[in-house]
């Protein structure tokens, strides 16, 4: 776990912008991640090829991600013009993009999910070269998921090691170990509502799913890593809670946003089917909505049919426009993104950071942009 | 995370003998765990009933282990005339145990098991009660592994956590942290080769069985913790390498006393079937040994059959006695734990802790003893 860069991490040039910090940081982040990947496989051949074959899948997991939560870290560290060592941002910022690569693996066992970012994930990687050997199906899943499960064990712990080895003293060590602890926590109790809502087992109004997606999502993606590398910036804690209000928000919003685009959305602009959330059956915050309205009896039987035909899914659609589920996501999105970007209006968040971060909350709205 | 004894754990008093010792940091160590999952359970109220019974159920889950782990970090730390932190001793036991705690939860998710140390476990504890309230079969088990998969990630990261925060300075604090990074690394190689022994995946001959054995068990249960107490008890690298070494044996002699257990045994003294790994099917060093002599044709087909008869289970304890498996794999834990002893004959060993790795070692011939 040495940091491979001290001469680039550590010395910044006197005419550096923090938007070239940010990018040349970044850089890094992705180096040290690819060489932990590297060192990883090839340490594990020494215990047969099958776990050698799991770090190569884990590799290929890894790549095509938008490196969203180092960026917040770095942002937010850089933003607050950081005062603490700038490798332990980076380490932060890779230890936050090893845990989005553990919660996605877990996510896609407990989703059954086989197939991410347009690839095989870990999970169907294994159980179809199982299958290849002439194994037979339920072997060759679990196969498939035994893997996913270790790997997404292995990330988890990377990204708490990372943590545990900074160098900044106390009392900001500690307080990165209690942002991930949070993160973690928050965001376990986040995928359970999920699983409870997708069996049935959970209540399903408005409230319970936009609490989900606060866990779930917002807190690990946006609120911990802002807060995370402002600490590192030695930044104090009115700051840190400032971000992580901002961060649940804009974090909620981003969501919102995604329901949106998953029913409303054109699908040569998100790439993915407009009705795929409906086929699903995603408990979305416009189906809570529409939960409560004359319009649910009409609905409700579109949703969760994998085999639903064009002319019903458009049936759907205007269902959700109809009583008013959408003005009501839109309108709720806007709100999250107004409150986050007045929180930023403190004397103590320095203008280029604020006016970065009311850039991404904005993003959010009419998102693709 | 803060040390609730820190009077108890760091002021010994004079004329504490060592196993007097080891036995009050247990009681800290249990008294530890249970404060962490008390206070776990109460912060998990905030996010819904359902998080809140998880946190329960890994309590009940957590309860009546043999803490053997915990046990072996503070044997080796106070033998070694523990001259470290004694609080971090403790929290470093408490490591492992949670450790240990996550990969059962994650073992039986592989294995699909709802039962663990004769009561239902997370998984088995949550989808009988979707059950119970009136979920459908698959939904009822995706949510009991889904409950299953986070608890573990809970632990797991908890014992990181842990570690992370223990006083000891460079370079003990690191070396901690890397050995439990090693034992998380090669146990999720053990475990994988485990399931590709059980899928047919991997190469099933004797060598293959106990490097899987090794790497899945021996490591985090015996090697790691001995080396970790005697790190913190500030021993040099000589004395971590020959308890690791001692470890890595014990521990697989301890399995493959299992392995005879598991056939041999007396029900009414091991209290569990002594046809069980028969029936599963299980990949143990008799099976492996026995795949290459001239029995196998008689025994194979009587192997991993749920329904096998009493009379079916007599002819393979039959068969893998005549075949020699049974002596071959006594002799084999024989050798494991003469060489154990062997490596204790060292002037780095003070005499107690050898006499009780000595001790410890002898167990695992004829056990239940």
């Amino acid at each position: 776990m040495t940091q491979l860069h001290p001469d680039i991490a550590d010395v910044s040039s006197p005419t550096e912008t923090i938007a070239q910090a940010i990018e040349a940081d970044l850089l890094i982040v992705e180096h040290e991640f690819s060489a932990l990947l590297a060192r990883r496989e090839a340490e594990a051949a020494d215990h047969g090829d099958g776990y050698r074959r799991l770090w190569q899948s884990v590799t290929e997991s890894a790549r095509g991600g938008k490196r969203l939560r180092p960026r917040l870290v770095l942002t937010a560290y850089h933003g607050m013009n950081g005062a603490g060592s700038r490798s332990d941002a980076v380490q932060t910022a890779l230890a936050f993009e090893l845990l989005h690569t553990a919660f996605l693996l877990h996510d896609d066992v407990i989703d059954g999910d086989t197939v991410r970012r347009g690839r095989p994930n870990v999970a169907g990687e294994f159980s179809a070269d199982a299958l290849f050997r002439g194994t037979d199906a339920p072997r060759a899943r679990l196969w498939g998921q035994s893997a996913a499960i270790l790997a997404g064990d292995l990330l988890l712990h990377a990204a708490t090691q990372r943590a545990a080895r900074l160098t900044a003293p106390e009392p900001v060590r500690s307080l990165i170990l209690d942002l991930l602890d949070r993160a973690v926590f928050v965001t376990a109790a986040g995928e359970l509502a999920d699983v409870g809502l997708a069996t049935g087992l959970s209540d399903s109004a408005i409230d319970d799913v936009l609490a989900m997606t606060e866990a779930k999502t917002a807190e690990y993606t946006v609120a911990a890593p802002l807060a995370a590398g402002a600490a590192l910036a030695g930044a104090d804690q009115d700051v840190l809670d400032l971000l992580a209000d901002y961060g649940r928000l804009v974090g909620t919003a981003f969501q919102l946003g995604d329901d949106l685009l998953g029913v409303f959305g054109e699908e040569s602009v998100t790439g993915k089917s407009a009705s795929s959330d409906l086929r699903e059956g995603k408990q979305t915050s416009l189906i809570a909505f529409a939960r409560g309205t004359t319009e649910w009896p009409a609905l409700e039987p579109l949703l969760g049919r994998p085999d639903l035909s064009a002319a019903d899914a458009a049936r759907a659609v205007a269902s959700l426009e109809l009583c008013g589920a959408r003005a009501f996501v839109e309108r709720l999105l806007a709100d999250h993104v107004s409150t986050a970007i007045t929180a930023l209006d403190s004397p103590l968040i320095p203008a280029e950071l604020a006016a970065t971060l009311t850039r991404l909350a904005l993003g959010c709205v009419g998102r693709p942009s």
